[in-house]
């Protein structure tokens, strides 16, 4: 008999978990708390408890080729950086395509998942779920967690001293979802992540004043990197992961500043980062530099005092009247339904193999997909750590020891920097390429470059030098997908595609021509002199 | 007695000209056809007759430090790139602090300029102008016509085939006030300059889709250039200058595109410009690659048909259905109120000297000042250009011969390229030192850098090196300015006062602090070896 798999939530992640449980001949049924699927990428005009909750104009940070599902590319026509509605759209085709509806159960909460008194033996467990205010009670054999980090806002009140006097409105970022309502207020925006970010600046179009509050400041990456290339397809390589991971950490951290500087000296426009060896998520904007030297948005320290009418910054004794704040302070992350002795949280960490697997559990049958950050796409993240789980459910893999386990969780809440590479010390961050590497390894569908190199040169070097892919993880092993090579070999062609709109006859100048000449002759002269 | 000058328009270069009589001992009296100052940069919900339109948005396209009046510096805590209202503000102060308002009428429309029966004895004009409804007639010395090139709409519906049949609504930019109207439609922008970028970009926040349509292509710049610096103070410099006139065109137009492609290729964003050897005016957006990329703003080529509902472009025979269609084509001028035998204007250029005089007049008693497009701010062209003006008018300075005059007119109309530096071929388009620097040795008010070099090798390496900013003008002949020199050295501290309202204490890096330590061991090795 098929093993049958609870799985919470039918986001990125819970759709990944269906489909991996699906291919591996498991039994998923998936709880959805909402009425849709799609989970933080379904836009709705009113917040949803228990659910993420997006602003209108959200656009993704990782483009469509890196942030893909690895054997089900985004439409040929869908831009670089997908804009909400149209990521929406992408995750109901994959649905589709892989038939996966039918195992989600709509309006369905999951109220309790607890261990059955034979858990030791069976490791099955009993969700508790409600739909239409009826309460349910099944046995599953397996529980996919996959609700993610964004559904509990994190609103550090206290740190506000005033905040209770101020007579203005004030709200968590989680409320933002049109900049309508700062028509010609003054705005005052705490937190420099990327939804504060987005909010000063699109507020600023339409408030009389934005200001944006950060105490640590951030590295500001537009998505239109270098020479007009999406951000993400020339930082993540696996030829520059390895560079940066072969340096010392103060190295790598001079050579990202100075990278960082480029663009704008994030020293003069009030945005250098306190701390600039740990590297924080870095914020995607391909405005904020405009937005401040015209003006627009100004950037302050963090806060003081709180007045009625007004706030005092730190360093400047002014006070600024405000009639608005918004709270882009972030979000914690909780499993209500799990009891503390599964998964326990502290200091916004939890005790997770691999960020997955629970240590302490005699039987690995409950995984957590997607509760990690990394410096990449959550999509393909989300699903290797899925296709890695479900073997482990399913019994075809084995997690180490526990002893080991602890040891590598413990290892990771010390937070002790390898000195080399880039430093991840946040929680929930980690290396992109390294970590999924790493699952892939676990099962046997790491591609092997080298033997790669020999049988098929071309896409050797496409996989090492050029952008890493999710494609890349679909080469080899169980879930081989045999379009993967082509989707590798053709990623540049779909990402020029859509801007592309316009061609023009390219007449070499005449100064490129005369280069051309130029290096004939030397290469004439150089072939003469060799045979002389 | 002082000679009585008319001057028509009370905008940017009409101020100036007003400045400059007064400060000549003249008597002017300015003739604005609106009710107040500002011209192009006082925007009205409604569009004027007569009157340049300005959107809700516009932001200066040349810094703050690069655009001041060349004796009046922005105040100090104004943005780098202005906002139209800012600016306004700011030609007010102009106005207040050198006593303008009392010379100039409001309300008054000039309707016709005529030459004074004894005009080749005289040089007098006789001036008919018109305020609510009630003609009056004057005789003035001079005539200054300060009237711009943007009142105009130029509007060539007969390129657009099928444009009768169009059921939607079209209307040229100079129509356009605020994106709302383009809620959830179908836009089409048709032209690249900067309004039409400008609306694209705008629009796409709130349209269902925005084409932008261009024949030529464009190379477009940010305002943030080069480290985050404001472009025309890393690209305005006498150094730069020079560099670029002493190289041969083609290798000019080679580097201009590789910097120009550095921040985004612009093949692959569909904006290569099609002639790539004449310098068309950049267009200034920080936002469209974002746009492009997101697939906000599509960018299209020419226009083959438009039908009832939709579009097709050349190139491709798909029909794209559209709702709004603004034509942002451009402008031409006239002198409405100048007979054609005083200024003829034919292909977009008039027949003036140095773009000021009209050379077939017995005598130099009328200027036309702010007519030019240099590659750099209108405000200090427009001012330096009535510096000169006036003392011609005035009769301290004499124009040459008329055969000379005409000599220049006519080379400029031929439009033949020098063959070194960039390539301004387009009317009106001049490049920006080498023109102002003409003009500033006709008054000896041109800085002498040699001398300089001497004196006060800080300004001189300052003005050489830094960017060119308007101070620069006032450092010495008549109309110097006492505060010039500081104004100069400090240019920098104002530029980024305004952006670094957060400081942080920088740390010295570990890595940095290493590569100081060898250096200076490295040092140290080389005294040694020097003394060996």
């Amino acid at each position: 008999m098929a093993k049958r798999v609870a799985i919470v939530g039918a986001g990125v992640s819970g759709l990944a978990s269906i489909k991996c449980c699906l291919e591996e001949g498991l039994e998923p049924t998936c709880f959805e708390r909402s009425d849709d699927l799609g989970g933080l990428w379904r836009f709705t005009e009113h917040v949803e408890e228990g659910r993420a909750s997006l602003y209108k104009s959200v656009v993704s940070n990782s483009c469509k080729e890196m942030s893909c599902y690895s054997d089900f590319p985004f439409p040929e026509d869908y831009p670089n950086y997908v804009p909400n509605s149209q990521f929406l759209e992408y995750l109901k085709m994959y649905a589709n395509r892989f038939s996966l509806l039918k195992c989600i159960r709509f309006k369905t909460k999951v109220c309790k998942v607890t261990k059955c008194p034979d858990f030791t033996v069976t490791g099955q467990w009993e969700v508790v779920t409600q739909h239409e205010g009826k309460q349910e009670s099944a046995i599953f054999d397996a529980v996919m967690v996959c609700t993610g980090f964004l559904t509990n806002p994190h609103l550090p009140l206290d740190c506000f001293p005033g905040i209770n006097t101020f007579k203005g409105q004030y709200f968590h970022s989680r409320q933002y979802k049109h900049p309508d309502i700062f028509k010609d207020k003054r705005v005052l925006v705490i937190g420099m992540g990327n939804s504060g970010t987005d909010i000063a600046v699109e507020t600023s179009r339409l408030a009389k004043k934005v200001f944006l509050s950060t105490t640590g400041g951030a590295w500001v990456m537009s998505r239109v990197f270098d020479s007009g290339y999406p951000w993400d397809m020339v930082f993540m390589t696996r030829f520059q992961n390895m560079f940066r991971n072969s340096l010392p950490t103060p190295i790598v951290t001079w050579l990202m500043a100075r990278k960082m500087n480029s663009w704008f000296n994030h020293a003069n426009y009030g945005l250098v980062p306190e701390d600039r060896t740990q590297l924080r998520e870095p914020v995607l904007n391909d405005e904020l530099p405009g937005c401040i030297i015209t003006g627009k948005v100004l950037i302050k320290p963090s806060i003081k005092e709180v007045k009625e009418n007004s706030v005092v910054f730190n360093n400047t004794p002014k006070e600024e009247p405000i009639d608005i704040i918004v709270f882009a302070t972030g979000y914690t992350f909780a499993f209500p339904f799990l009891d503390e002795t599964v998964v326990k949280v502290e200091n916004g960490q939890a005790s997770l193999y691999k960020y997955i697997f629970p240590v302490h559990l005699p039987k690995p049958t409950l995984a957590v997909i997607g509760l990690i950050k990394p410096l990449g796409s959550m999509i393909p993240t989300g699903e290797t750590q899925a296709r890695w789980a479900v073997r482990v459910l399913k019994g075809i893999n084995k997690l180490p020891p526990q002893s080991a386990m602890t040891e590598e969780v413990n290892a990771r809440k010390e937070n002790k920097p390898s000195g080399f590479g880039l430093c991840y010390c946040k929680a929930l961050q980690s290396d992109y390429i390294t970590y999924i590497d790493e699952l892939l390894t676990n099962i046997n569908a790491k591609p092997n470059l080298f033997s790669l190199l020999l049988t098929d040169p071309r896409l050797a070097l496409t996989i090492f030098f050029g952008p890493c892919t999710p494609y890349q993880f679909r080469l080899t092993g169980p879930g081989k997908w045999k379009g993967a090579r082509n989707a590798i070999l053709t990623q540049w062609d779909r990402t020029f595609k859509v801007t592309k709109t316009r061609i023009v006859q390219e007449s070499p100048t005449p100064f490129a021509s005369l280069l051309k000449l130029l290096s004939l002759l030397a290469l004439l002269m150089a072939i003469f002199l060799i045979f002389l």
